[in-house]
Formats: C-alpha cells, sequence, structure tokens
C-alpha cells in the first residue's frame, strides 16, 4: 500500500497575527510547516504529500517554497472553514485502499520513530493514534463547579493519526457533526475502533507565539 | 492576614538523574527552586516562606544556598514520602487564619499576576486554582478501549493553590485517600468548593530534563 500524508494547514491561528500566519512562522530561518514536511520526508522519502490551504495562503506558500527552494512534491488543495472541512477536503484527493497519515502542519517535532510505529500499527488495525500521558491534574468544568479527573486514564492526543484510507474517506464522507476535534473521533463515530499506541512528548502543537523560541532548540 | 508560601520540592523526580534531582537543575546557573522562591520574593517581599525538602536533599540545599548566596527567608521542613504527605508536614508549620500559596518547587516560571490574583481570591472564597485550557484533543482510557472527552470542558490545574490556611489544614488532618495529585482535591474532599482561576501558560512544571532548555529564555 501506498503511504499518504494529508497536511492540514488551513487554519487561521488566532493567537498569532495576520501577518504571520503560525505554519510559516520561522524557526532556524525556516517555515514552521516545511519543518513539517522535512520530518515526514526524512523518515521516508516515498511519501505522497497532500497539503490543505486556505485560499488566501496558496499564494504565500508559493512564494514560500521559491524563496526557500523547497522542492519536496506535493499537490495543494483548498480547504473549507473548519479543521474538519479542510481534512475532507484533503482526502477527496487520497486514493482508497492505501494508508494515510493526517497531520497538523503545526506540529513540526514529529519523529520518525512516530511516523514508522504509527504506519506500521494502522495497517494491522486500521488506525494509530498517538497518545501521551498527562503531568498535571485535570478538572471538569460543570456548570458553576469542576470535578478533578483521575489524570492516570487521561491521554493528550497529537497528530498524525494514521488510517486506512477507504476507511477514514468513508468515515469522512458520512459525518454529520461539526463539534470534534480531532480526526480519530471521527473514524469512532463512524463505528471503527481507535488504537491508540505511545506518541512523543516533544512533538509539540505551536498555538502560542512564544512555542517558537521554546522548539528552536529542539529543531535542530 | 499574613501570607504564606508553601513550596514543595521532596520529590524525587523519577524521570531526572539521582545526581541532579529537578528541583536543583540549573537554569541560568540558578537552581530551579531558588527560581521560584525569587518569583514569589518579587511580586512581594513580605511573604513568608516554609519550604519541604526530603531529608537527603536538606544538606545539599543548605550547601546551595550558601553558594549561591541564596539569603530569603524560609523554614526548612522535611517531608514525607508522598506529594500529599510531604505538604501536610509542611502545613503543621503554618499557623491558622492566614493565607497559603502551596507550590510545586519544580515551577520557577509562576507570574507576579497569578500570585496577585490568587491570594485576593482565596481571601474572598477560600481557595483559588490557576487552570489553563488545553489545546489538545484528550481521551479517557476504559479498559482496552477509550472514548473521546469535550477539551472545552476540561482545565489544566496548576500550582500555587491558594487557601485559607485554616481550611486546608484542616482538610488534610481528616484526609484518608492517597490518591490525590493536587490541594484542590484535598479541600473538595473535605466538603469545600473549589474556585478556579485562568492560569498562566508559562507557568510550566518540570517533569522532563528537555524542559529546562525549553524554558531557559523565558527566565531571564
Amino acid at each position: 500500500m501506498k503511504r499518504y500524508v494529508l497536511i492540514v494547514a488551513a487554519g487561521s491561528g488566532m493567537r498569532f497575527s495576520i501577518e504571520e500566519t503560525k505554519q510559516f512562522a520561522l524557526i532556524h530561518g525556516k517555515p514552521v510547516l516545511m519543518h513539517a514536511f522535512d520530518a515526514f520526508s526524512k523518515a521516508n522519502p516515498d511519501f505522497h504529500f497532500v497539503l490543505v490551504l486556505s485560499r488566501t495562503m496558496i499564494e504565500q506558500w508559493k512564494d514560500l517554497c521559491k524563496q526557500h527552494q523547497f522542492t519536496t512534491e506535493h499537490l495543494i488543495v483548498e480547504g473549507g472553514d473548519s479543521r474538519l472541512q479542510s481534512v475532507k477536503s484533503g482526502l477527496n484527493h487520497i486514493p482508497e485502499k492505501m494508508l494515510v497519515a493526517i497531520h497538523d502542519g503545526v506540529r513540526p517535532l514529529v519523529s520518525k520513530g512516530v511516523i514508522e510505529k504509527g504506519f506500521k500499527l494502522a495497517a494491522i488495525t486500521g488506525s494509530a493514534i498517538p497518545a501521551i500521558r498527562i503531568d498535571e491534574s485535570v478538572r471538569e468544568i460543570k456548570g458553576k463547579t469542576s470535578i478533578s479527573l483521575n489524570r492516570q486514564s487521561l491521554r493528550l492526543i497529537q497528530t498524525p493519526q494514521f488510517f486506512h484510507s477507504s476507511l477514514i474517506k468513508k468515515a469522512y464522507s458520512g459525518l454529520t457533526r461539526t463539534d470534534f476535534t480531532d480526526d480519530a473521533s471521527v473514524y469512532e463515530e463512524a463505528g471503527h475502533k481507535v488504537t491508540l499506541f505511545e506518541g512523543d512528548r516533544q512533538n509539540i502543537k505551536i498555538t502560542w507565539p512564544e512555542q517558537l523560541k521554546q522548539i528552536e532548540h529542539l529543531l535542530k
């Protein structure tokens, strides 16, 4: 089975300035999004890439590719108004009966280990979702009060999330809910069992500008 | 009401080497724990400090204080085998009818804003617990499977946690459970309502060695 990587980078990054969307922010002089591509290319040079961008970003991205002489082949797809719609748009360009990793473009630190393990596991079980333990106490807001949860049983969910393409494509095509925050939830909603595996806590999702400097030393 | 700061640093830090417990690891040449003290002293020079250490660390800490000419006054208390026992030991040295902030010594980045807001709020409501939103999807492990949780209603809980000293002392003295991971849960178990307020996502808890370098630039 061919292996596809669907990188979703259509988000507006509301905590970043409009001039600098977080996926285009520079780390060691190179856009975050290119670091994400490179992480996959280093793990395996034969991946097929599909990149989802919002319409307003496409020209900027093409300019950046020229400027940085970024030659990794990828298909650019225009995204929708939400992450779920963007993933759905991207999946339309992934063939059936393949394996696909769906990845957030703002996670430039994904490791070779996670990529290899994820594809391997998804080939067997249909899905592979990286998850890490939570080091802090967690509470759930219930109206005006809150209750303590047992953090031992909780996991933070990361990307890339790996799937049999036919299964995740079908799950997305039947999706009616709009409140899911990741692909595993869509897959599960379609009646499939989600397989978790140990993620990597360095695989940070860039959400806040101050994280850029924090992770600079991790990306060498 | 006098304001006390109870800093808990008796943990062995199992993910760090034995030679370098994480509270003594150096950031900009100074132990993490001293940075935590300094954060409070900068917010208000009149705090009364109680520091809980494990027996084996006390001499090392005293040496470090001499070496770094660290002169902030503080009472050293020997801790117990668990965080809950250590807090309980420390609380024995905090008078009744005061306000106390209970803080993890491995959070050197606590801000003046959080410290001021916490004491103010706890004076009114009895407790003040800093909490932040979760940027990632969350799942709960249920036996061999897992379910997706709504992250909108979840909060990561930080320290310092602020209390009326009489209330938290009494809560700890009646505690029989051993599975709580923070003081808010102990307070709640005693029948009190926990008050949350907006924490600061830079107030990182050092759990992994690689975080030391990550936060170095945040501590100037």
